[in-house]
C-alpha cells in the first residue's frame, strides 16, 4: 500500500503575516476533517501538522522569509479525487490570500512512496527522474549485483543493474555510438566485446560480417544475459539463444585476444589492450559529470601506450541526460 | 531561500511493531537537538513530527502495513553535511532495527522547493522530472503565455512556454523529424511554416535552396522570437537577425497560401490545407499519450479532403519522453 505524496509550493517576493494565511487555510482543512497541531519553531516561522482520516496527513508551513509549503499524504487507495480537490481549494484559497505577492506556484507531479513498482531511477549526475514504469518483468540477485527488467510503456523492456538503468529495447542508439556510429568497418576483422550482457553489440555486430567475435563476460553476468535473452529481444534479437555461433563466442572469463576491435562495457573499468588498433570505449558517463570525463581523457594521456581519442555526445532515449562515449586509437 | 526536502522510504514485506523500531531512532533524532510531537492517527500507525534549530523539521511514519517513511526538511544553506548524516545514520539504524524484513530502501535525490531557478519540469505524460537547470536567462510575459529560456549544462538554452518545455538548443533531432529526416526535397519548393517561432525549422530549410519560406506567426509570439534570436542561436543561427530574406519571410498574421509544403508546429492545434500537397505535423505528443494519438488519427480519416499519414517515434534530448511525429499527404 504505497503513499502519493503531494507537494503545493507558493514562492512569495516578500515575506507575510503567517496568521492571516493561516487563518484563511483553516476552514478548508477542518472541512475535510483534518485536525490540526501548531509546533513551535523558534522563530523559524509557522509550522503546523494536520491528521484526518486514513491516514492522510497534511503539513503546513509558511517560511519566514517569503514561502509557503504544503505537503499532503495519503494512501494509494484513498479517495484521490478529493485529495485533489483539496489541493485546489487550498491553491484558489491561497491565490486570494497571497495576491500580487506570489511569484511562482509549484505542484509537483504526486510522488508514490513504497509502491510495488518502482518508478524512481535517478540519473547519473544525480538528478530525480520517474519513469514510466508499470511492472518488474525479471529480478535476480548474482552474487555481485541485482538485476532488474523492467516494463516501460514508451521504451520497452528496462536493463536497470543495481539500481542504475543500463539499457532498454529503445536504445539502439547505444549500439549504434558505441559500434562507431557506421564509421567502423568490421567485415573480416576480429572483435573482442568485453561486457556486452545484454547482446545489443554482438547482435548489431554479427549482421556486419566480422571474421570472429569474441564477446568476454564475467562469469557472474550469466544471470543477465538469462533475463536479456529472454525480454530484452528488441536488443538482442536471437544471438543470446546460443553462445556459439558461426562468427561468434560467448565466454566467461577474462583473457588477453589480438583483435582488431575491442570494445568495453562496463560503467567502472576502463579496457585499453596494448594490441588494439581501435577501441571503442563507453566510460559510463554522463555529459554532465564533467570532472570523471576529464579523469577519463588524463589516463587516456598517461598510457604507456600513447593513443589518439575523439569523443561524441549520443543521446540514449531511455537515460534522460546526455551520454559520452569515446573512441581511442593507438598512435 | 529555498527547502530541501529528503525522503527515506524503507519497504517491509510484513508489518512491524512501531514501538521499538521508534524507540531504536529516538536517540538519533535527540542528538540532533530535534523535539518530537506523536500524533494520534486513528489506527492508521505511527506519526511523529520533529522541530529542530534553524528551521529543520522531520516527518517519521510507520505506516501499519509494514512500509517506514521519514521526510526531512532543512533550509538551503543549513549545514547539509550534517543533515546528510542524519540521514546517513537512520538508514544505517534501520537497517539493524528492521533486519530480515526489509524489501526495498529508496532515498531519492533531495527535492529542492521555492529555489530561485527551477528545476522541476514535468513531461507531457505527467511524470517528475528533474532538468540540469542553472539559471534563467529569458524571461518574458506576452498577453497569452509565459516565456522563459533557461541554462541547461547538457541540453543549452531550453525554451519554455507555460511551463512546457519546447525546445533546447540540443534538439537538432526535433528539426530533423519534423523537416522529414532528409526524405523531402525542399529545393525550389514553396514551404509553409505555421509557427516555429525558435527559428529552428526556418533556418535548416533555408539551407535546402527553396523557392520561398514563409513562417506565419501568430503575433503574441514575437516575444519568443526574440529570446530566441538571442539565446537559442544554436537553433536559429542568424535567420531571425532579419525577418525577410533572400528565400524567406516572417510574417506575424495567418492567411491561406498555396505551397508545397505546409510544417504546422503548435501543441493545440492542427493544421490540415485542402491545397497542400504534404504536411509534416507534430501534435505535441508524448509517445505515452496514446489516447491523444488515436484521437488525432481520427480527426485526420474524417476530413472531407482524403489523406493518408505515417508516424515515426523520435527521441528530442530535452523532453526526456519519446515523441510522435506525423507526415500527412492528400490522396
Amino acid at each position: 500500500m504505497a503513499v502519493r505524496h503531494y507537494t503545493l509550493d507558493f514562492s512569495l517576493s516578500t515575506a507575510v503575516d503567517s496568521a492571516s494565511t493561516v487563518s484563511g487555510l483553516m476552514s478548508i482543512f477542518h472541512e475535510q476533517e483534518l485536525t490540526e497541531t501548531v509546533h513551535d519553531t523558534n522563530g523559524h516561522g509557522y509550522f503546523a501538522t494536520f491528521v484526518g482520516k486514513n491516514g492522510r496527513v497534511a503539513i503546513l508551513r509558511v517560511h519566514s522569509h517569503g514561502l509557503v509549503t504544503i505537503d499532503l499524504q495519503c494512501y494509494e487507495e484513498d479517495n484521490i479525487a478529493q485529495l485533489d480537490n483539496l489541493l485546489n481549494a487550498l491553491e484558489k484559497k491561497l491565490k486570494v490570500l497571497l495576491n500580487g505577492n506570489i511569484t511562482r506556484i509549484k505542484k509537483l507531479p504526486a510522488i508514490v512512496r513504497g509502491a510495488n513498482v518502482d518508478r524512481y531511477w535517478p540519473t547519473a549526475d544525480g538528478r530525480l527522474i520517474e519513469y514510466d514504469i508499470d511492472r518488474v518483468v525479471y529480478e535476480e540477485d548474482s552474487a555481485y549485483q541485482n538485476i532488474k527488467i523492467l516494463h516501460s510503456q514508451q521504451y520497452g523492456n528496462i536493463l536497470v543493474l543495481d539500481g542504475d538503468v543500463n539499457l532498454a529495447e529503445s536504445d539502439f542508439a547505444y549500439t549504434q555510438a558505441i559500434t562507431g556510429n557506421g564509421k567502423e568497418n568490421y567485415a573480416g576483422k576480429e572483435v573482442l566485446i568485453l561486457g556486452g550482457g545484454d547482446g545489443g553489440i554482438l547482435a548489431e555486430l554479427a549482421k556486419q560480417k566480422p571474421k570472429m567475435i569474441t564477446m568476454v563476460e564475467i562469469s557472474f553476468c550469466s544471470k543477465v544475459i538469462d533475463g536479456c535473452r529472454m525480454y530484452m529481444r528488441k536488443t538482442c534479437g536471437n544471438i543470446l539463444d546460443n553462445l556459439k555461433g558461426d562468427c561468434y563466442q560467448v565466454s566467461f572469463f577474462t583473457e588477453a585476444l589480438n583483435t582488431s576491435f575491442l570494445i568495453g562495457r562496463n560503467d567502472k573499468t576502463t579496457y585499453v589492450g596494448q594490441n588494439e588498433r581501435r577501441i571503442r570505449e563507453e566510460k559510463g558517463n554522463s555529459a554532465n559529470l564533467t570532472e570523471a570525463l576529464s579523469l577519463y581523457e588524463e589516463q587516456l594521456e598517461k598510457l604507456s601506450c600513447p593513443v589518439g581519442f575523439c569523443k561524441e555526445v549520443v543521446c540514449v532515449p531511455s537515460y534522460l541526460e546526455q551520454w559520452v562515449f569515446y573512441t581511442a586509437w593507438k598512435k
